[in-house]
């Protein structure tokens, strides 16, 4: 089981929270519960790293944040004792929990599940603060924001977990977001895959690695909420949205427990910005020298599309990478002028891209060719276009991203039923 | 260089004390900073715990309390880092800090100061947060109210420090409490036997468990404060009061830098209580049966008096204990009261005591004596006396301690030259 920020701010909360923890564990479960730092905790204290050296040292930054989640594991082990559950903290050095030496931004080497075996077999719950690990050099490391739902699967990985539990402030994964399509239906499951191509295209529910690492390790995940009544919630065996491998998900529809559907959910993106490079001489090796030195500086870039112009031997290069890396791309690529030999660049950060996504479509035809149809009928127009196995993305003008996904919500069967029909 | 809460208590302060250090370091010195909490923050923390469980498990407590001082570590190193002073942080589990496992009151066991040596000779400051071990099951264990004075002077000896100078909100050890005598000095030097007992009976300035651990490891350690003007201090190379061991203070009044004083300060205490058993039958073992269960309860009995009584075969008991064991002292003694076969049980928290230390008194009489007759003088009376060889104390009326602290004072010759005269 996890818990985020919201779930863990103050003892109230985490009272709140034992009490789930221990209806879990009264079922027969054993269980170990990650923790975040109560909300605000870790701005708080990055604040202060901030405050004492501008330029901070990850290292020192990450013995500075990683005590918000020592605390509150502390806290959580003392709640459960205080209501008879035993239990006790396992900081990620105790575990270990080894990371790479990568500070602020690590990422889980292994963990060391003995121990904590060990002690759910005693009957004790594992208290484990998320986001902070331990290096090869025996310092604390940080995972980046949202770093304990990564903890989490991690963990559920290395004890063997039946399941992994993420408590979220929503109270699951929705075919799109509620607050653009009110008719928006909770799913109650996806496959790894797509919550993948869900989570880089916007939907942030999990953290993007967490579901990745869950996948590599089989570790069936639920989303779920701390804040949902506890008697609705333990009327269903699966309250939240479950993520789960392809097979699985399979087998469910086979047991008629999830309808087969060709797109499981739509997302939007609004944090992409669009460059265009005017004139680009059409020969070979022209297009490297755009994108290796946008790829050694670590900026991501994403749609792709060259226009043979409207001169012989030149072409238009459109692409997007991270708002936020676009004033560096700029620079980059304007100090390489002279070797891609460009004429003009344009830029653009009023768009939005537009996905639909579902492993359904790898069988069947047609999805794309819906999308497109559909946001023609409405006037909408596409401006570049990239496909994977189970996602078509469009990039559009960023003002209709709403009517595209509310028109795209309805294309394809999404819409829940009309309650007063 | 050890720094308590209120040095630390926000980034602010914090570089305030880094300018300090880095000062000591310019100067060629390698130095270790111990640092406490910022000021509030254990108290915070402690909070929490309490919320969470009343009954707290003190391995959780002392998870949760040890973060406080994490954080001071980490934003220290990155203080001295921001004005170019290479340093890191240590936590008490990466020395490590091996200490008892008994947690929330832990006591140094040993300390690896072989990174940190090596590390301080790379040029590098160590930053080591205070107050915080591991113990055997490699779980952090803390060490009491005041524990980082002790790990301070734990982290002294490991690296062989020349000197530990232990930075408070006061500027040094005064011949009395200045609030009460405005005419007290600051001393100098005081030796470690001195200290103890001016620790002992209330002269709060350091961790009584500090002074004896640098009594057995050698070493020597400074008062400061850490709120007085920079160059106003590096004009003196010891601005604060140095503890010693004997020799170093003989050698120290035989180079004439100290007055060889028979009486070395006054201190006063008025956390004791008095408890009188009446008619206690005087027949051996009878005070064994008095004592023993208090012993066994972990109350500490400080002076005793036996007054053989009125009538024949019998005596009348009085001793002191704690005023925050009083309770629990005279419950245990009613439970006794056939045993013992006592009359009357009377308590009065309504007293003080008044001791003057000075390792003087070794070799010279008539101390204890000059303490009679000046209390005599001033009519005021004297309930109980006791001695050690450095120390005589009486118990008086709580009333008359800051009269009786004034005459003493005047009486050993301990008053500041008038600056009038």
């Amino acid at each position: 089981m996890k818990f985020g920020g919201t779930s863990m701010a103050g003892t109230e909360r985490i009272r709140r929270v034992a009490n789930i923890v221990r209806k879990q564990a009264a079922g027969g479960n054993q269980v170990a519960v990650v923790v975040s730092a109560m909300a605000g905790e870790t701005d708080r204290l990055i604040n202060f790293c901030r405050e004492a050296n501008a330029l901070y040292d990850a290292a020192e930054y990450d013995v500075v944040v990683a005590s918000g989640e020592q605390v509150t594991a502390g806290l959580l082990a003392l709640t459960l004792q205080s209501i008879g559950c035993p239990a006790r903290s396992w900081l990620g050095w105790q575990l270990p929990l080894k990371t790479i030496e990568s500070h602020a931004s690590a990422r889980v080497e292994s963990i060391d599940g003995e121990g904590l075996i060990a002690a759910m077999e005693r009957g004790e719950i594992a208290v484990i603060p998320g986001f902070q690990g331990v290096s090869d050099l025996n310092r604390i490391t940080t995972m980046g924001r949202g770093g304990s739902d990564t903890s989490a699967v991690a963990v559920a990985a290395a004890v063997h977990a039946d399941r992994c539990d993420i408590y979220t402030d929503v109270d699951g994964v929705y075919t799109t977001d509620p607050r653009i399509v009110a008719k928006a239906r909770k799913l109650r499951a996806v496959t790894y895959e797509e919550m993948l191509e869900l989570a880089s295209v916007g939907a942030k529910v999990l953290q993007t690695r967490s579901v990745g690492l869950a996948m590599k390790e089989n570790v069936r995940v639920q989303v779920l909420s701390s804040f949902v009544d506890d008697d609705a919630a333990s009327a269903d065996d699966y309250p939240g949205t479950m993520i789960v491998s392809e097979e699985e998900m399979n087998a469910l529809v086979e047991k008629g427990e999830m309808e087969r559907q060709h797109v499981t959910g739509i997302a939007h993106d609004k944090n992409e910005a669009k460059i265009i490079l005017t004139r680009v001489p059409d020969r070979p090796g022209s297009v490297a020298h755009i994108f290796d030195p946008l790829a050694k500086a670590s900026i991501n870039v994403d749609m792709i599309i060259q226009n043979v112009g409207r001169d012989k031997g030149e072409t238009d290069v459109t692409f997007t990478v991270p708002q936020s890396d676009l004033a560096r791309a700029q620079a980059l690529l304007e100090d390489r002028r002279e070797e891609i030999g460009f004429n003009r660049i344009i830029t653009d950060s009023k768009i939005a891209k537009i996905s639909v996504v579902g492993v359904g479509m790898k069988s069947h035809a047609g999805v794309a060719a819906t999308m497109f149809r559909s946001l023609a009928d409405r006037g909408i127009n596409i401006q570049a276009i990239t496909t994977s196995e189970i996602k078509v993305s469009v990039m559009i003008d960023e003002d209709e991203t709403e009517l595209a996904v509310r028109v795209l919500h309805t294309a394809y069967g999404l819409d829940a039923p009309d309650e007063a029909a």
